[in-house]
């Protein structure tokens, strides 16, 4: 089982208290536990929430889940969703109800939240060098047997680090070579031949085994289609090379690994490409941004534009604000900033205004810029707003959203609150 | 008491388990309460801390806290720094130790977190209009008749919603209005006249106490001394002829209220020529950012480089992060990124590069991106840098560095850890 049946961490959610860690929530359900607030189902905008408070669409969340499942069964794709994304163990375990491997993680910290929550199998999508971390993942690794844990290596010098850190280690970590995206790109090997040097230098390792390849598309210099295929078509060859030259000999499976939020599609039709080689192989797609889906960048660059026939993700988050100034006829302040909504790629969306529990489109209003707790509007004559109003606001960003809430009201579409989803950041 | 001597809040820190919450901190730690951690006196470079971690310099923040205490008996100013920057109840507790009037927040949220650490003076720089928070403060109110609230009101509609939430209340909330820095600014009332129109509307209203004016003078559009001098004036004008028309009549005392961490210099000198009022005056300034400082924007534009003779607020964040990629001769990359390390108004600065327990300067390093969870660094040839060396980084921007670490070590200057910080965002 990929998620360990013992775990109880998931109850122990349920039984925090409502308090002051967690913004948005209704003063008056201090004292209650969260399980004992979820069920008495408050609807956010009658049950006593403050704003600004972020809701997760139930409905969209289940659909985007869905989707990506058959997405990947379809393609014959084993699916490890990135859990950076949203790091709530509640998801992680949804993702994995839906049909997914494992989960993705960026540094080792999230893993050990993983680990928390039972998570048995975490592909590292990242080099780990540190030391004390080496340590944990070693001592997780000789407690559990079903636990596997794959990471990148992309240096001799990384290599020498990782096997030294694990002295005295019972199972050997699993690394695959992550090739980079191009010359200028993020981490990874730069050529094959460097490549075959890590790969000569894991295999030198007393406490590494290589078990396949892995990068990450989404960093392709001037990404299109047919880079991004080229540079797919160089990590599936090799794999293939590795395995000729009998890389992977002794293996039960042999991972190849790509696949971002922007470029699944190319994942799928290249991965599909890939030969029979000496062990099955498990073509691992990571995509994470899915989950919650966006009303910003991931909604223009999300590979369901160019293969609408798949299906389509739904945006997930709606932030709810409150006007707290109408200074002028062009100026309007809402009561949310830097620290409740995403604004590293784009700016959020005025989308909806509540006015005694009537909702229309917020016409002629617009999110011009974010202080650390306003969000300063630009209003048209057409705009209808005034002090007191709720704003919805739709968001760019899954990664720098999830991380600005420690717990987020699941909302079915009349408002009502069926659950909470609990983040580690 | 400013702080509620019965408060137990932050003893229940110090009980507090290390664990998957808390990144940066060392896993062979879990199991350990965070005042048992503290106990031990680890070293964040040995002591098996993970990277990136995030530390704050004992020294240096002791530093801050005593100049700025300092500046403001020397300037006779009331001081209620801005919580919003760090969200930390134990810095406003040794803020309140040495010597301020009480804290500043920016939301209700914000001030949750303080009354559930005893904070009996807040001053909430900022518009509130929502029910369901108002209902709360108004609960505190009376529950605590030591605990006073100060908010502000900008326009006739929103001291109508306050008074209507505040429905029930037994005191009634005292409220300043807010003047704005000019046309364009953020929130505020942009006229005399309409500051007028706004008075009378808190008089007006039942459970609505007219206590004072105030605004932020970092909006003032292209600020420059002259600029701000004129505006601090406009406020102070402001409250003069609120004071001759009678509208503080029966208070004890009278709030006039600005200063952010840009222009105390200019607030000190304005409001010094303060006359006398019908009653005593609170000239209450509320910079937060230079609890931590920082080495970036606020380094560039706190007052002390103007008056050098007052002192100088020392940087006290420093991250560490690891280099984990040194694909090619002018790139590396740090395991650090948005999810780390403030980046809104700059990005992270290169420092030092520790190896084998010995610092030295970053020469040759800067960071020039970040990724969600990695520092993408530039390196010119003379740059001695490679896999596994700790890299430090410094920030610009406190309020988006405190926001992204939940527990923070405070070190001395051999990295020996005698204290963690406790954020609540």
């Amino acid at each position: 089982m990929v998620l360990d049946p013992g775990s109880d961490s998931y109850r122990h959610l349920t039984e925090e208290h409502v308090d002051h860690r967690f913004k948005g929530l209704p003063p008056d359900a201090a004292g209650l536990t969260v399980g004992e607030l979820a069920a008495q189902r408050r609807n956010l905008f009658t049950g006593g929430f403050t704003t600004p408070v972020l809701a997760l669409s139930a409905e969209r969340l289940e659909h985007n889940l869905r989707l990506m499942e058959t997405y990947a069964a379809r393609h014959g794709l084993a699916f490890a969703p990135h859990g950076k994304t949203s790091m709530a163990p509640q998801l992680f375990r949804r993702q994995i109800e839906h049909g997914a491997w494992g989960i993705t993680l960026a540094v080792p910290h999230q893993a050990r939240v993983a680990r928390a929550f039972g998570v048995r199998r975490i592909f590292l999508a990242n080099e780990v060098v540190d030391a004390a971390a080496l340590r944990w993942v070693s001592g997780e690794l000789d407690a559990d047997p079903d636990f596997r844990f794959v990471c990148y290596v992309d240096s001799v010098r990384g290599v020498e680090l990782m096997d030294a850190a694990l002295a005295g280690s019972d199972r050997p970590v699993d690394v695959v070579i992550e090739l980079a995206a191009g010359e200028g790109a993020r981490t990874g090997v730069r050529t094959e031949a460097e490549c075959a040097a890590v790969a000569d230098a894991v295999a030198g390792a007393r406490r590494l085994r290589l078990a396949g390849v892995a990068g990450y598309e989404g960093e392709v210099p001037d990404a299109d289609p047919e880079r991004v295929r080229a540079w797919l078509r160089r990590l599936v060859a090799l794999a293939v090379d590795f395995d000729k030259a009998g890389r992977f000999a002794g293996l039960d499976g042999i991972v190849v690994s790509a696949g971002g939020s922007a470029w699944f599609d190319a994942v799928a039709d290249v991965f599909a490409e890939i030969p029979e080689l000496s062990a099955p192989v498990l073509k691992l797609l990571r995509s994470g941004a899915y989950v919650s889906h966006d009303d910003g960048h991931y909604s223009a660059v999300t590979p369901f534009n160019r293969v609408p026939e798949e299906g389509a993700l739904e945006p997930a988050f709606r932030l709810w604000t409150q006007i707290v100034s109408r200074p002028s006829a062009d100026q309007a302040f809402a009561n949310a900033g830097k620290r409740d909504a995403a604004y590293d790629l784009d700016l959020p969306f005025a989308q909806v205004v509540r006015r005694d529990g009537a909702e229309r489109p917020a016409t002629g209003v617009s999110v011009v810029s974010l202080s650390d707790q306003h969000a300063w509007l630009r209003t048209t004559p057409e705009a209808d707003l005034e002090v007191g109003d709720w704003l919805g606001l739709g968001l760019s960003h899954p990664c720098t959203s999830f991380d600005k809430w420690v717990l987020i009201p699941v909302t079915e579409p009349d408002g009502t609150v069926v659950d909470y989803i609990r983040t580690f950041f």
